[in-house]
């Protein structure tokens, strides 16, 4: 089992029964929806909220019974992914394109965890780009804005076409290399006209489990606790 | 000719032979749309950059030649209407529900003409509700952290269904009445997750020409002149 996994295995341990689950999209949120099936299949009793039309697939294949996100008052506990993560529970998620669901359905849930392996804890965030959700209408304008703001976008593309999101908007992706300051640089991206949402998540983790050589560190945020 | 119309055709003096023109969205630009028409027609020759579906239905339906946004460098005059204007060249539009694309298209205008009759002109802005676009998924925990900042919101509706803008989201009408800081409260709504954009333009128009008992007085904004 890599590190990845492992990480996916022990969220599970949080999980009580009659929870809303929110469900993270990306390669480690895979390895979580299929023990979540698993556990399903034994008995356990939750519903998710999917963030992504790719992990709303795997659940159905799981078994996972689903429900829109506008159909829950909130979240017990979201399990996600991300890209980086700082020591200040700071991080970037979007790689995968899902962002701005993602954010949604963080903001709504009581407690987040975040599962990653080693590789993925960083000192200072920024060598992962960060990705942007811009409107499609006027976008090369907006990446021109962003660009004349010094923060280096491109337009993520896949075989060679515009990447669209879930919700049918396009990615730019800034590389950036150091971030000084993440909540000021989140603010300053969410503010250009034509950027709807980034992949900055401010202090978001309650806790964050590291895979790491085979076995799982617990990061807690006392922040958030 | 009532006030609107007045205003409308005054704008058509700003043209000048060549240039890209950004068309708004709303009743009193189809009064300029249509005299636009007119002068194509007498040999005037321009070429439009619609900010609505409404707008480009029009404009074809004058012979205005359209070019889309993102194939234009940047946009000589925008002439547009607004919901409120006060004596900072602040305002609030969107009525219509094409805040979006008229504030992308105020962006790369060199120059921004509102046009609008007296009923228009403000002391202070938020007798009109401010529109909000938002994201359809987890549209409901959007309105209710905008309901949380203290900001009123009401989702749109039109004949009793969810109103969609252009770009397929949702519309949240801010009651306020009235607004202290236009400038400090669009970018406390712009920061909210699942905000795309809202409908407080901060000292957008170089012009205002108002229409007003049957005259048309220009205001003009030295800050941007």
């Amino acid at each position: 089992m890599n590190d990845k996994h492992l990480a996916a295995e022990k969220a599970v341990e949080y999980i009580i029964d009659g929870m809303t689950i929110g469900l993270g999209t990306g390669s480690t949120v895979n390895f979580f929806l299929k023990k979540l099936g698993e556990l399903i299949k034994e008995g356990l009793k939750i519903t998710g909220v999917s963030s992504s039309n790719t992990t709303t697939s795997l659940a159905i294949s799981y078994n996972i019974p689903l429900i829109p996100v506008d159909e829950v008052k909130n979240i017990d506990l979201t399990v996600d992914g991300a890209d980086e993560v700082d020591g200040n529970f700071n991080g970037i998620k979007g790689g995968g394109g899902a962002l701005l669901y993602e954010k949604i359905i963080s903001t709504i849930s009581k407690k987040n965890i975040w599962i990653v392996d080693s590789s993925k804890v960083v000192k200072q965030l920024g060598k992962f780009p960060i990705p942007v959700e811009i409107v499609p209408f006027g976008y090369k304008h907006t990446l021109q804005k962003i660009e004349a703001a010094g923060l280096n976008p491109v337009l993520r593309k896949k075989e060679g076409k515009i990447f669209y999101s879930d919700s049918s908007n396009m990615i730019a992706d800034l590389n950036l290399e150091k971030i000084g300051n993440p909540e000021d640089l989140f603010k300053k991206i969410k503010l250009i006209n034509g950027v709807i949402e980034n992949g900055l998540f401010i202090n978001v983790p309650n806790l964050v489990l590291v895979g790491s050589e085979g076995k799982v560190k617990v990061l807690e945020n006392i922040s958030r606790t």
